[in-house]
C-alpha cells in the first residue's frame, strides 16, 4: 500500500453515463476498487453530499507558445497546470508550434522540454500543421503519428498558418491513414483579410469593430467546408471554438447527415457578448477573441447544442495575454487597434466550475453531460481513454470532488494563473472543486496547491482507429 | 453469503459511457464491488473475452392483454418473460389495459395477478389511458401516479382507444403535475379511417394495401401534433416505435428547439419493408404492425437516428399473435383482409441480439450505445434507474455476459415465445447472450432457462421528475 | 363607342411579370388595346408618371355575416366594397355562412340577397363548411361546386365551426374530384380549448391573455396538419391569414416537397404585434383577431415569404367588429374577457394600400409582386382569372391609377366603411389609388366614389383544374 | 409601314404572368399593339392554336472561345445563332475570355469582331475574370462597367482560372460599386485537384471515373462559399448550372434567409445521370460536363426547383466540343482519360423544346413559368429587359409561335450546330418551335432558316440596381 492510496468515501460518483453513491479505493494511482464500506486506507478523503467526478480534460489550452501577435502568452506549464488543476482540471491537451525553422521533431521536443519540469498535472500535445509540404505529408506526419502524437490543428485564416483546402486534405488523409484526428480552427482566411481592409480603410480601426472582420457567415463558412473536406475523406474532424448558432447548425447538419464531426464550444460563448468587446476604451480589449464573441440571443442555441449533442466538449481555448500587454499594443493612438491587440481570453482555471455552475446547478445540462463534456469525451476523441476522463476501474486516479454547495465570487487574486485580469471578475459560480486527485495524489485541496511542478507526465498515445462504431467515438 | 452471490470475472463490462476489463462481484442480488482480482465467491463466472452488459430493458412490449382484434395474445406472463430473458433482457415494461367496465385501478389490480405466478424477471406496467372523464383525470391518475405506476400511454388512432387532442393535454399536464411520463403511439385516426375506407370502397382489401392505409404522412403528422402537445405543456414525451425517417425528422427538430421528446424505434423497421408485408398470400400477414412497414430506403437513416441519438429507446414492442390466429381472420373470403388481421410482431427475444448483431458488429454504433438504448436510457426515462439499466454499485445484479463470437441463425424452434413463426427465420445474427442473471440469480444459462415463474417480481416506482435538466432524463 | 370606354394614357403598366409605360385602351368594359398613342377615347386618363395597376382582389372579406360571439359585423355589401374599392381593390371574395338550420344552397341565396343591390364592385363567394354529413358530401357540394361555386372554407377551431380531419378529408376529396379548392383557418381546436380553459381558471380573462389561448405551435401545428391532409389527397389548399415565422415555415416545407400549398398573409401580422393586444383598457381589444397577433420579431420573416414566393396571396381578413360592440362584451366586469371579445380587424380599404406603401416603396418588394399577390394570383387561385386580376386584352377594365407620390395619413374618418375605428390611426402611407375602375366605369376617383350601389355583379366561376402543372396556378 | 411589319393573329400569347388570346402588331422591329381583331398589315402569321411566346434569352452559350483543353468549341457565332434561332432562341449571352496576354478590353473587342458578321440574332456577353490584379479591380472593371458590360463570371475552379475567395469579394464590392452582377461556377478547385490526384495514382483514369473528381459536397461547398461571399458584400450573384439537389437546397437555404441569390439550372441535369458517363468506350465521353452528371433521383428534385422557384434562369450551357475532338484526346491509351476530354455538351438548340416539352407537356410547370425562366428572367437578371424576355409594348418583337402539337424526334441530322452528336439522339419531344422572329424579322420559319449571319447586333447595355426591391430582380 502506497503513501498516495486513499479512499474517497460515500461520494455521489458520476461518470458520463452513471450517478452511484459509493466508495473509489485508489491504488497505485489507480482506481483500484469501487464499492461500498471500503476498509480504511492510508488517506481518506469523506465526500459525503459531495459529488466525485472524473478529473477534467481540457482539450485546448495554449501555454508557451511562440508569440502570436509579437506577444508572449502570460502562462508557462507550471502557471497553466497549477490553474487548471484549482479549476479541477487533471489533464489538458496544449499545443505544439513550430518556430523559426524548426522542423515538426524538433518543436515537438521543445514543447516536451517546456513541460517536463513544470507541469502539475498530465498533458499530451496538438500538434499545429500550419506548413504542408511533400516531406513533411509523407514522412514527418506519419512517424509522428506512429510515435503516438495523434492529434493535429490545422488553421482556415491567420497568415503564416493557414492551410488551403488541398493541404488540409491531405492532412486528412494521412490522419486516417496512420489514425490521428484533427482539429480546425473555422474561419475564412480571405474574408478575414477582406474584411479587415476595409476596416482600415474606412478608418474604423478600434476594437470595438472587431467584429466586423469576422462576422458570423465567415465562421459558417468555414464550418461548412472543413465538414465537406471531412466528408470527402471519411476523416473524423472536430471544429473548435465554435462561438455562436450558426456555425453550429452546420455541424449538427452534417452530423445528421452521419457524418464524423464533432463539435467543441467554450465559456466564454457562453457568457459574454459583442457588447462586451464595444465596453469603453481598453476594457473591451480584455473580451477579444477569435471567432469573435456574438450577438447574445446565440447563447441559449449554444447551450441547447451541449445539452442535445451537438457539442461533445466543452474545453477552455485559455490563451492568456495579460491585459497590460494588450494595452501595450498602442499603434497609431490612443485607442486599441482591432487589428494589432493579441485576440484570446484566459479561462483553463474556470471552464469546469462555470458549465458546474451555470449548467447543472441552473438545470441546462446533467451531472452526466457535464462530465461528458468536460472529461469523458475530449479523453476518447484525443485517445486518452480509459486512462483519462472516466471513473472506472484500472483508469488513472484522477478525480475531483466537487462541493455543490459552495459559493464562489470569482476575482482576479483568487485565480492561479498569471493574468491580470479576469473577464469573470465578480460572477457567482455555484460549486466549486474542493479536491482535486491526480493519479492518485491530491495536488489541490482546499483551494491550496500541493503538488511540486514537473509531477505531470506527458500521455503516450497510440494511433487511433479513425473510423469507430456510428463514426463517433463519443 | 448467500448462495447466489458471485462473481463475473474478467469481462469486458460495459455501461452507458464506459467500458473496462474487470470483476463485478454480486452479493444480495445486488453489485456489491467492481474491480480486479475479486475473492472468490462461491458461484464463479468466467466472462473473459465476453461482454458484460446490464440486463436489457424493453420498454415496449404486449402480454397476456385483453383480446386485440378479437385476437389473444399468444404470450403471458411465463412464456414472454422467458422468452424476453432468452434474449437477454432482465426487466420489461408491459401494459395495463382496461376490459369491459374496470376502472383503472381494477385494471392494474388484474394485471397484477397475471403476472404475478408467472414472470422469471422483474417487470413494470404502463397503463394505457384509453377513456378520459373527469373522475379520471381529477382522481385515478393522481392516485395511480402516486401509487408509483408513472408511465401512461396513449393512443392517437384505434377506434375505442385514440383520445382527441383535449384529452392528451390533460393527460400531460396531470403527469406533469404529479410525475409520471407518457407514451405516445402517434398516428392519425381519421385520417386512417378515411384511407381504409377508400380501400374497402376499392376493393383493395388483401393485406399488400396495408401500407396504404397508414402512409408515412400520417405517422409523421401525429408525431408533430404530439410533440406540440408536449411543447404547450411543458411534459417530456416519448413517441414510441417510430418507423421511418419522416417522422425520426419531425422528433429531431423538436429536440434542436430544445423540447423534450424522446423517441424510441424496434428492430423490424432496422430490419423488414413494405415489401415484406406484399409476400405472397398469407404470408405478408407476418409482417403486419402499426405504424406499417415503410420502404427500405428509411433503414439507412433510422440507424443514424441510433447512431445520433435521435433515439433514446430501442423496443421490442413484442406483440405476439400466432399465424394461425392471423389466418383465422379470413373475412369474405381466402385473401387476408387488411382490416382483419391484427397488427403486431413477436420480437421480445431478439431485440438485443439483433442490436448487438446488426449495430454492434456491424460497427453502425458503439457498444455503449448499445448499453444506452436497450437498458440504460428505457430504465432512466421510465424510473427503474439506477435499480435497473446498468451496473453500478448497489444496482441490482441484472446482468448479461454476451458473446460476441456466436453466431445462431434464428429458427422458430429455437425461441421460447408462444409463436408459431418468427419472422427473422433464417437469419444470421452474430453474438449471444451466453449467461443472463436477474438479480443475482442465473436465469438462463447456455440457453437453458433456469429460474422458476413467479420469481419476478413487480418493480415500485415512484413520481417521476418530470423536469429534468436539460429536459432530459436521457 | 359606350360611354365608358376610355383610354388611360401613359401610365406605368404593371402586370405579374412585366413593367411598360403604354396606353390602356377599355372598349364595353373589357380592356381592347394596349399601345401607344392610342386614338381619344370618349374619356381619357392621363396616368403619366403614374402606375395602372390590376384593381386589387382582396380574397378574404367578411361582410353581413350572421353575427360571431353575438356580435353583427359592420358591414355589408354596401360599406365593404365602397370601403375596398377606395382603397383600389375591385373585386372581393366574401362568404357564405349557414344560419340556423340553413342548406348551404338556402345559405348561399341569401347571401346573394345580401350582395345583390349594394356591392359597388364584383363580387364572389367563399363557402363555409361547418357541418358535413354523407347528404352534404355527396350531393349539396357537387352540385354547388358544378355550378361554379369553387371555393370552401374549413375551420381547424370554433365551436360550431371546427371539423374534425376526417370531413376535412371528405371536403378535400371532393373538390378534388368536382373541381373546388379549399381555404383552411388552422388553428387546433382543442388546443385553443384547453388553454382557454386554463386561462379562466386561473383568473387570467382580460384580453391581454389573449395570445396565450392560442400561442404558435397551435397555429403551426393545424399548419402542418392541413398540409399533411392536402398531402394525403393530393389537393390543393390555401393556409390563410398565416400569423407568423413557424406557420410559414410549415407551409414552405410542404412546397420544397413539391406539395400543392398555398398560403396568405395579411397586413395586420405585418403591422402589429402581441404587445398592441397589450394596450391598457378596452384599447387592445381594436387589436384582437386570430390567429392572435405575434411577437414582432415575426415580421421581418414575413415580408420575406412574401418576398420569396412563400405566400402568394395578401389578403385583408377585413372582419369589421365595431369598438363599441367589442366594448360592449363586458363580461363579468369592466375588464375585457378575451373570450367574449369578438376578434377581428377591419382592413379591407388599406391592405393594398398598406402593401404598396410598406412593401413596394420601401423596397422590400417590387411592384410586379405587389400586383401578383394582390390581384393575379387571387384571382388564378380562386378561377377568376383571366377576367380578373391582370391587366390583358379582354380582361375585364378593373383598374387602378396609382400615385406613388401621394402620401397619406390615415384617420379613421378617410376611411368608409362601417367601423369606429381604424387601427393604422395616424400611419402615414406613401403612394395611394387615385382613380379606381371597375369594367371600364370609374366608381372613385380622387377620393370620391361614384358608383351606385348594385353596379357590382357576382362573378360565375366554372369548376377548376385542381391539379395544374406544377402542383400550382399560381 | 416597313416591310417587316407584321401581324400574328389569334395566338395564345404568354408572359411570365399571364396567358391570352389575341393578336400581337409588330412594327419598326418592335412590338406596336396588343389587341384583337387588328388591322391587317403586309405579313400575317397565323398561329391560332399555337402559343405565342417571348423569344428565348439563353444566358449561358460558350461560342468561339479560345481552346480549353487544348480544344476548339465546334460552334462559331454564326453556327451557334443559327442553331439556338432554330430551337426558339432569340438572344444569347455569351463570353469573352482573355487569351494570352489580352487585356479585358482587348479580349472584349475581339469578342465583338467575332460576333459580328455572324450572328443572325442579338447577343451580350458576360466577361470571364480569371485574373485580378489592381489594375483590373481600380480601372479596367468599373471602366467596363460603366460601358455597359454588366455582368461577369468567376470560377472557383480550374487552374488559369480560378479566383480565391479574396479575389472574388474584390469582383463582388466593385460590381456593387458600379452597377454590375456576378455568375459563379461553383466547384472547389482544391477538392478536385486533391481528388484527381488520388484517382490518377490510382489508376482510375477512365472516364467513367469522371464523376469522382468532383461529387456532390465539391460543388455543394462551393455553393454554399459563394452565398456567403454574396452575403457578406450584399451583391446579388447567380450560382450557374446547378446540377444537383445538394447544391440547389443551399441556394434555397439563402434565398429563405433572404440573400440575393439567383439559381440557374440546364436541361442535362434534368436528363442524364451519372450513368450515361459510364456508357462503354468513348460513348461516355459525349456525356461529359462540369458540374457532373449525379445520380438520377436528384432530377425530381430539379424539376420542384423549378416550379417552386429556386432556379429563375433555364440555360443551356452550350459547350460544343466534337465527338471526334473527345477522341482525339487519347492519352496512354485506348480508354478515355477522365481529365484530357474536353467537359462539355450541346444543346443551345434543344434548351427550350426540352423545357417545353418535359416540362409545359408534361405539366411539371406552367406555360407562365416556362417563360419566366426561359425569357423574362435571364433578361432581367442580365440588365436586357424590357428590350429582351417579354411580350410588351416597346419590346423588341422577338417572339416564336410555338406547335404545342408537333412531336419532334431528335437526331444529329436536324440540329444546327456543328457538333457530330447530340446527346438526346432518338428523343421525342412534344411541341417545337414553328416561326422565330427577332426584331420584328422572320429568322427561322418551318425549320428553314431565312437570316443572314450578321443581322444580329451586340445588345447595350447600362449599369444595373444591384438592389432592386426584394432583393431581387426576378
Amino acid at each position: 500500500m502506497s503513501e498516495h492510496d486513499l479512499v474517497i468515501r460515500n461520494g455521489t460518483v458520476v461518470t458520463g453515463s452513471d450517478t452511484t453513491v459509493c466508495d473509489i479505493v485508489v491504488s497505485g494511482g489507480r482506481i483500484e476498487d469501487i464499492r461500498r464500506n471500503a476498509p480504511t486506507r492510508k488517506q481518506e478523503i469523506d465526500a459525503s453530499g459531495k459529488y466525485v467526478l472524473p478529473g477534467g480534460v481540457d482539450a485546448h489550452v495554449h501555454l508557451d507558445e511562440p508569440p502570436f501577435f509579437g506577444v508572449k502568452l502570460a502562462d508557462d506549464y507550471q502557471s497553466g497546470t497549477i490553474s487548471a488543476a484549482c479549476g479541477g482540471t487533471t489533464t489538458i491537451l496544449s499545443f505544439v508550434q513550430q518556430e523559426g525553422d524548426q522542423s515538426l521533431r524538433e518543436a515537438v521536443n521543445v514543447t516536451h522540454e517546456k513541460a517536463r519540469d513544470e507541469a502539475i498535472i498530465d498533458y499530451a500535445f496538438h500538434i499545429m500543421l500550419t506548413n504542408i509540404d511533400e516531406q513533411m505529408i509523407g514522412q514527418d506526419l506519419p512517424a509522428l503519428i506512429q510515435d503516438g502524437y495523434t492529434s493535429y490543428k490545422v488553421y482556415m485564416c491567420y497568415d503564416g498558418m493557414v492551410l488551403n483546402d488541398g493541404d488540409i486534405l491531405k492532412v486528412l488523409e494521412t490522419s486516417r491513414e496512420y489514425g490521428a484526428t484533427v482539429l480546425v480552427h473555422a474561419e475564412n482566411h480571405h474574408c478575414i483579410h477582406h474584411l479587415a481592409n476595409k476596416l482600415e480603410q474606412s478608418g474604423r480601426t478600434d476594437i470595438e469593430n472587431f467584429h466586423d472582420m469576422s462576422p458570423m457567415p465567415v465562421e459558417r463558412e468555414a464550418t461548412h467546408r472543413a465538414i465537406t473536406l471531412s466528408e470527402l475523406t471519411d476523416t473524423p474532424i472536430t471544429i473548435v471554438h465554435v462561438s455562436a448558432r450558426e456555425a453550429m447548425d452546420q455541424i449538427r447538419w452534417g452530423q445528421d447527415r452521419g457524418l464524423k464531426v464533432y463539435g467543441e464550444t467554450c465559456p466564454h460563448f457562453l457568457e459574454f457578448t459583442e457588447d462586451d468587446v464595444k465596453r469603453p476604451g481598453w476594457e473591451g480589449a480584455k473580451y477579444l477573441c477569435t471567432p469573435p464573441l456574438r450577438e447574445g440571443a446565440n447563447r441559449e442555441f449554444l447551450w441547447r447544442g451541449i445539452a442535445n449533442g451537438v457539442f461533445q466538449i466543452f474545453s477552455s481555448d485559455h490563451a492568456p495575454f495579460i491585459f497590460e500587454s494588450k494595452e501595450g499594443k498602442k499603434v497609431g493612438g490612443e485607442t486599441p487597434h482591432f487589428r494589432h491587440v493579441p485576440p484570446g481570453m484566459p479561462g483553463v482555471e474556470l471552464r469546469a466550475p462555470y458549465l458546474f455552475s451555470e449548467g447543472v446547478m441552473k438545470e441546462r445540462i446533467s451531472i452526466n453531460k457535464f462530465v461528458e463534456v468536460t472529461a469523458t469525451n475530449p479523453a476518447k476523441i484525443y485517445g486518452l481513454y480509459p486512462r483519462k476522463g472516466t471513473i472506472a476501474i484500472g483508469s488513472d486516479a484522477d478525480i475531483v470532488v466537487w462541493d455543490p454547495d459552495r459559493e464562489v465570487k470569482v476575482t482576479r487574486d483568487m485565480l492561479h494563473d498569471n493574468m491580470d485580469y479576469t473577464p469573470y471578475e465578480g460572477k457567482i459560480l455555484s460549486g466549486w472543486p474542493e479536491t482535486v486527485i491526480s493519479r492518485g495524489e491530491v495536488v489541490v485541496s482546499g483551494g491550496k496547491v500541493c503538488a511540486i511542478p514537473g509531477r505531470g507526465t506527458h500521455l503516450d498515445r497510440t494511433p487511433q482507429d479513425v473510423n469507430p462504431a456510428g463514426g463517433r467515438v463519443a
